[in-house]
């Protein structure tokens, strides 16, 4: 997170904006909560140039919830919806759809190229209710470049591992989803944008915290929200628009950093190898191998020692991973290139 | 929350426990993250004086996801279900069970008597799943001094408002849950207490994340528990076992807080008047009117000009609230009597 966001949030926890509160403490009934909720909502759809025709809602459960309630609330038991496949997160939600009890159907799959790019020809059904993807791929480093626009459903979408990185073309979109813990705020909330026309086309007499009307009725308010977490998220919201200058910016500065590391990693002739082909390259995950496979545990290790944690691929692919989101500035990439050169020096 | 446990928060804000990081951002498969859970689960179980036969699920969703979670799990398509109805919250799980699809059956309620007193005398199913209570009640200033003995199945319950205010005799219970922002924590978690052998008898195939099982098998790490809210928790947990002393030193100090309000109330000759019968008087939410209702919006609107805020009711009853949650201590109680003496004075 940026630092800027840290130091308010410390400053602030025993006296959130001058109530002699915490807003860890203070009642999501009151005013001053209720006020900060609606100014996020307002920011989101203000740096994603949203209209009217869109409704923000706060829910709790991460994307893992999402996986649920999607089919829940629009396809229903045989409900016809399309998924494609582009690795872990997509697979576990075409899963969820089948144990709750729709009918998904697989309209692309990039498994058998080992999700190492995004598919391209799609096998979508005459009518499904949606067409489901997971916009960025954390564990195989891909990313879906632009979104189909000839779907013969509306889209919805995981976007939990690039939202607020850049602009988002959600012209085709019903509803998109976002866990906040990667580049918009602590675990524990989740954002939903969603169109209200398709809201409307939502099945009735769910659970009510499973129930997306529930929350556009009670403006995401039914019970109490993650409030602390909606407050850091509007801070990191603020730091978007005052300090980097908006999502195109926030884009630009994510695509310089992501062009330098595949750049280098392009040039050291094999001995780093990224693992995505070029169009499908992510610019939040930076996944990559070394050509000789018994020098990643030492690359990794050594990294630690330099204060690079965090690099190790997922565990269930391995590898490298290097992910650059929002806070991690160009000087974070710039050291970790120098630290790869080094290795690549001593051990080429 | 109490000083001491924001003011760490606040330091610890840019620099978690030595990592360098923020809570917030470090990654929950870090083994900070994983040993600082297991360590809020043992003071859990510690303070509560929990077995080997009991589990510490960490859950999100609010005790309203709560309410669907257990006729889904426990009950099933028509699969009875005996709730004991106490008001507003009670109310709701006994609704949700019915929108889930189960059979709940009302096995006592106070309604009648307008919520003023928890119910005596049961009419339990033969063979329900399970037989669901609310142990305080926010807005009716109600709690359940003792539960029953001879319920004909295992008692699960609603414990959000008073969890950790007093020694919880668990003996009869399969689970226990309790919303994290009352005396715990931020907004966002849910603890639940469930005993393992009523977790094997959950049903199968539900959607992952409303899936007991799923929580147990994956130490609620299926995905991303809420971090922040663990944190501050743990943190309140060792603050209850090292300052406070522990829970049966708490319950004294709530009992006595709670005693010196209503000792007052009850010596004003009905100037102010506890809305719950005396045998069922909460000490968490002490509920009381004026004789005199037209004081009652003078009252609320000069307390609030002493600092004293929050007091109104519940917008669903009126009347006056005082909330005596954990982190409130006997000299706020004296100050709320000093400001009615005054108040009666002026206006008896």
């Amino acid at each position: 997170m940026p630092l800027s966001v840290l130091e308010r949030v410390a400053a602030e926890t025993l006296d959130w904006g001058g109530t002699g509160m915490s807003v860890m403490e203070i009642s999501h009934r009151s005013k001053e909560v209720a006020a900060m909720c609606s100014e996020t909502q307002e920011l989101i759809k203000s740096l994603l140039g949203l209209g009217e025709e869109w409704e923000v809602l706060f829910c709790q459960g991460g994307a893992s919830l999402q996986f649920a309630m999607l089919p829940l609330n629009f396809a229903g038991p045989g409900g016809v919806c399309d998924y494609v496949d582009t690795g872990v997160w997509s697979t576990k939600a075409f899963q969820e759809a089948q144990i709750c009890g729709a009918a998904p159907h697989m309209a692309a799959s990039s498994e058998s190229d080992d999700f190492t790019h995004i598919p391209d020809k799609f096998d979508f059904s005459p009518k499904p209710k949606y067409v489901y993807l997971c916009t960025n791929n954390t564990v195989r480093g891909t990313r879906w470049a632009t979104f189909p626009q000839d779907a013969p459903g509306p889209l919805v979408g995981d976007f939990s591992s690039e939202f607020m990185a850049r602009k988002h073309d959600l012209s085709k979109f019903g509803l998109a989803f976002a866990g906040a813990q990667k580049n918009v705020g602590p675990a524990g909330l989740t954002i939903v944008l969603i169109r209200k026309a398709f809201a409307e086309t939502a099945r009735k007499g769910l659970p009510r915290m499973l129930d997306y009307r529930v929350y556009l009725e009670h403006g995401s308010m039914y019970n109490t929200p993650p409030v602390q977490a909606i407050y850091v998220s509007n801070l990191i919201f603020k730091w978007l628009r005052d300090e980097i200058g908006g999502l195109a910016k926030m884009e630009e500065l994510n695509e310089a950093k992501a062009k330098l590391l595949y750049g280098y990693i392009d040039q050291t002739g094999g001995f780093y190898r990224g693992t995505a082909q070029v169009g499908s390259r992510s610019p939040m995950n930076v996944t990559f191998r070394l050509a000789k496979g018994e020098l990643e545990k030492p690359f990794l290790e050594e990294a630690k020692k330099e204060g690079l944690s965090g690099l190790g691929g997922h565990r269930s692919v391995g590898g490298v991973r290097a992910s650059l989101y929002n806070a991690l500035d160009i000087q974070a990439v710039e050291t970790l290139i120098s630290y790869m050169s080094a290795f690549m020096a001593k051990n080429g």
